[in-house]
């Protein structure tokens, strides 16, 4: 059975998550692998509707996405899961089910992210309407040792996503990739 | 890419589901398809922690095995569901949802269930000890057409899955499938 693999976009709200996702996909797919993106605010809606933010409620969140995951994983699909995930004991929980698992950490200052504030979410965390928001009144603890780190406030995108397919090279021996767009 | 498919099992509590479920599964996987089999129970645990057995949760924990099974069905794999799932209109909500649905009714008469009783719930929920408990104090909805029916009270278990392998023959054209074991 072909084996599948599990790439696992960590970092702040407006790192560039989605983004990266979406062009390693698109990279990934063209190259012939089944892949399968998992968006944050997508699953939620799906699997944790009535989970609020709490550690607790991010946790349980977290651990239905990797379950979700590790499950197409386990059937051979290259799935790529972008969520914020700030706390490291539940992604190494998750790493270690799945098995097969890439942890890339897209880096970028608050300060970066807070400028972009695609959502407005920062906006809204900063006024005081939007309690337990990552990064503003909430913790996020980054990966001690992740496979892939990307600074999105200085590479572009491209660069990050030339990096991970990079790596990935070492990962997927089955066919090979086009590591250069 | 090649075809995945949901086969859904819903029937009461003892009616052989799980039974069936793992026989299929067998013989699917001897003959070579990729196949995930979903237990209720199990997924409940996975991604329903904290849902009840009101009609609301129920349906919300049936809407995200649905979920489940349709990204494994995209991806080529054959996901078997077992799941009481009792209401009916979801049950068509997961079927249109993940197009590629084959509803298999384990029906036995809730008497034979609670002969039965596998697993001591019949008996709570008589004794009063265990509410809102499918078919004795909480609605079943019958399929109105299923694509099987197998009567568990009457049939052998090889009897029943050999019916719903038959019925396979016709959904799953890529492979020919061993009928009769």
């Amino acid at each position: 059975m072909e084996k599948g693999l599990t790439l696992w976009f960590t970092g702040l709200s407006g790192a560039g998550k989605t983004t990266l996702n979406a062009a390693v996909c698109g990279r990934l797919s063209d190259a012939g692998f089944r892949v399968e993106s998992l968006d944050g605010d997508e699953v939620r809606r799906h699997l944790s509707h009535g989970l609020g933010f709490s550690k607790e409620d991010r946790d349980e969140n977290i651990r239905r996405i990797g379950y979700v995951a590790g499950l197409l994983t386990k059937h051979g699909v290259i799935c790529l899961v972008s969520a914020i995930s700030p706390y490291r004991a539940v992604r190494d929980e998750v790493r270690r089910s799945i098995g097969e698992f890439v942890e890339i950490y897209v880096n970028a200052p608050v300060e970066t992210c807070e400028q972009r504030d695609v959502k407005g979410l920062y906006r809204k965390a900063r006024s005081g309407a939007l309690r337990g928001f990552t990064g503003v009144d909430d913790p996020y603890e980054p990966p001690a040792a992740p496979e892939v780190e990307c600074f999105t406030d200085r590479e572009t995108v491209n660069q990050s996503v030339d990096k991970i397919m990079e790596y990935l090279e070492s990962r997927l021996p089955c066919q090979s990739i086009a590591v250069h767009s």
